[in-house]
């Protein structure tokens, strides 16, 4: 499915983010992650809780249902369910089937993110889960200010959202109001490696000096102190969902020109669950290991942020229109500044064929 | 189709009720019914009549078409139609073949409603036409006092609605405002019997008192004075679409407690007529034998079921949102107190299949 | 497909109205013509241009694309289109492959309209291009007066408007009121033929006095010195999408009653260029060659077309929706009177079997 090349939109046994922590609560929310209508809460020993959406009696949405004592109740005729999925109790009695049973997710509550597994619970891949300590991402690193963005419900395929990622080179044009000065940066050609197992697609700017009152001295002040710095842009495929782009991260220099110390790193962490084979969760985080108690520095970040992300779902959404359901979509034109994209592809082909395989 | 299973949503060759008999008058006015396009009217006579709802010559829909001397007059070329379909005159001139012809429904109007034979009009079968006079829908009944209320657009299958009116373990849960105190009454064991050739689920209280001041002392305060009292409480299946509940049915006791003279009947009769196979319009009519011109009560019993009517709507229409087009849903789960709710769809499957067959 | 009896809805070997000249600017808009999704833009030296209105790199829309030194920019990557549809320029680098191109279609400017090619380019057949120079759309007549009027956008296949159009005997219904004494005129038995190898279905009146103060006296004064005048009504088919109806011509009258000079020429055009097969672009021309400054008579004439279309756009919308994917659609009755439309029809329909054969 364009634009990846694979009979299916995206790969299950995956994890990826069902929501952020703090929208767990002892309140249940319903949320469709690739097509599973699924019903989220926590208990009140604080753990997280997935548990498919529909009643096993007569199939009532649960997304509105109460949660009492732990316990999911089904707002038609009562059933309750516990963490497991396994209805506790039936109020106009009867013995309780043990099909009667709601299928649980495996989740995991990393730092600000909660995980989801998506594929066969008897063949969850604990190694499969990103740790991005690196960005602030991991459990309880108190030395990151992490700023939860806007969660855009994108009418596009995951797909064209990782594509999107992946090449910089959009932003001299959709972004060219909202981030002034920023085409000029990612015209510098990309280098595609493998670092840590993950595709990275990076560019380096050796030298630079932040001009005062600029964007980037602004929005990282801290740097203002080294003169000039080495910057590195670039944007990695931690799992088919956790896809942060650097922004940037800024080393001092040595006394002959090479990047010495890490000074400052400011992520935009992209996030993506799909939602359908046409729709997507567009999560978003900002993470930064400086200025950690600056909330105005916070707010436009995450401002920023979000003007930016509103551009793509936009360009994205209108893309998705021109493509759904038009087999001619395939035949597209690509150039050498698109090889980021293409691998992130290939990747998320070659995830979804394994799969296919196995099965 | 879930939740009866047969592959139709719904028999053809049975009575549907068309609508109200206040509806018809000498305005056309169309519905969807089984998915026909049908329009309605009342002839200079008094004789309700229906035809398909699509001129012959061009498909211009009808339902807004003018009534002149009793004519259906397209308004797209001013083809006009008599109460048989037969095109009685074409103003442009030509012979008009006895093709020109709308397919005429067969109706009979009995008490408040009209009936619809939505079969093959030669196998018409009048034997199957209900002729309810226990609740008051009977010709000419005055000893009755009936009150129309309100007509639901359900966006959700009529075998919802079914399934919902022989189970009444619900009102517990979804009803437990607009109902209060009436979920501990269903929590009584259902019988599940046919009565007169038609499936009765009932529920008795041999002994009540009506407190003073209570819901139902307010609903039927006639039984105030007979002390302890027998309620009958009990849904019927008269055909796919009429399916009264009693609420409740009173009875005096005899001086050894036994149930002696039905004091009061109060019935909310709910009428599901399918739309599509997606849709159903949901009529309600609320009947007692008591208090016939208490108007103040008349307005009190429509508000109560128009309430909890909604509140199913709401419901139904949530679950179809989660059935539509997902075979898993024939994997439910079901208990001893869904027995009547089973039995209501074994006989709408048997009507389905003994009409195919014979097709 | 309905009401034509061929595969398709349209045949695509054929020039449509792409829009009004007017509408073509150094602003690039979007159409769907046909299905296809096409962009418009007039380049500095004001030749009028049509391209594919997708990116070929990711499938951006570029129906809001910036145009720059008559090149339409991509808003996403900044690839630039020349008006032959060849990709110029790639921001990021690069080779150009020639595969790099937006399909251009042939675009004929004359008089008020643009005309369009929607076959294979290189089977562009000049000779079909209908030149009406007899109603003032020719290119330069400088003797007419033309009334751009407005553009609708019918949900309803454009097969339904050309039944419509020639079918004169709906005026008096569903135009009565707009079109006051219209009805009598067209119950004068129509004769088909064919003029200059175009369908023409005409009526006359042979003798007419313009009442003063009627409608046609006020819509074409200059009769009214003429006394009884000859009233030619007609409507043409000069190709399946431009069908003018005269509203009427009038000629004078010699001494023995027979039809001499051409006093007056009022043309209603109707524009029907497909958007889909189930949706239309019904544009909309009123062109006279008498009173050309009178700007007071213009806009009655615009106002009246706008009405009557208006009504018809209302009639066939609720048409189509009585006949989508309804196969007994198929079984109309017809009468004499239908004949024009039929004979319409059967143009159409061998204009599409004729390519379909070629294919």
């Amino acid at each position: 499915m364009y634009p990846v090349e694979a009979p299916v939109a995206y790969p299950r046994s995956q994890w990826y983010v069902a929501g952020y922590g703090e929208e767990f609560t002892q309140k249940v929310f319903g949320r469709l992650i690739l097509g599973d209508r699924i019903i989220f809460y926590r208990t009140a020993d604080g753990a997280p809780v997935a548990l498919s959406g529909r009643c096993v009696h007569r199939f009532m949405p649960l997304e509105n249902a109460e949660l009492k004592n732990d316990l999911v109740v089904c707002p038609y005729h009562g059933y309750s369910y516990g963490k497991t999925g396994q209805c506790q109790s039936i109020p106009t009695g009867g013995a309780i089937s043990k099909h009667a049973r709601l299928r649980r997710y495996p989740l995991v509550e990393r730092g600000p993110l909660v995980w989801i597994w998506m594929g066969d619970p008897d063949k969850l891949q604990m190694e499969r889960l990103p740790n991005p300590v690196e960005i602030g991402l991991g459990d309880g690193q108190s030395d990151w200010c992490v700023v939860i963005a806007k969660t855009f419900s994108m009418k596009a395929r995951a797909g064209l959202l990782v594509d999107n990622l992946f090449d910089l080179s959009h932003l001299a044009f959709i972004h060219s109001q909202s981030l002034p000065g920023a085409g000029s940066l990612v015209m510098v050609p990309p280098k595609i490696e493998t670092v840590d197992g993950r595709l990275r697609v990076s560019r380096v700017i050796p030298k630079m000096e932040f001009e005062p009152g600029s964007g980037l001295d602004r929005t990282i002040p801290v740097a203002r102190q080294h003169g000039a710095v080495y910057c590195l842009l670039h944007t990695e495929m931690y799992n088919p969902c956790l896809i942060p782009s650097s922004g940037p991260w800024v080393y001092s220099l040595t006394a002959d020109g090479q990047p010495d110390k890490l000074i400052a790193s400011l992520n935009f962490v992209h996030i993506v669950t799909p939602e359908t084979e046409h729709s997507t969760h567009y999560f978003g985080v900002v993470t930064r290991n400086y200025e950690l108690d600056n909330d105005e520095l916070s707010t436009i970040q995450m401002t920023q942020t979000d003007k930016v992300r509103a551009e793509d779902v936009i360009c994205l959404e209108a893309i998705e229109q021109t493509i759904d359901g038009d087999e001619s979509s395939r035949r597209e034109i690509s150039t050498k500044v698109d090889e980021g994209s293409i691998a992130a592809r290939r990747i998320l082909r070659n995830l979804i064929k394994s799969e296919l395989e196995v099965a």
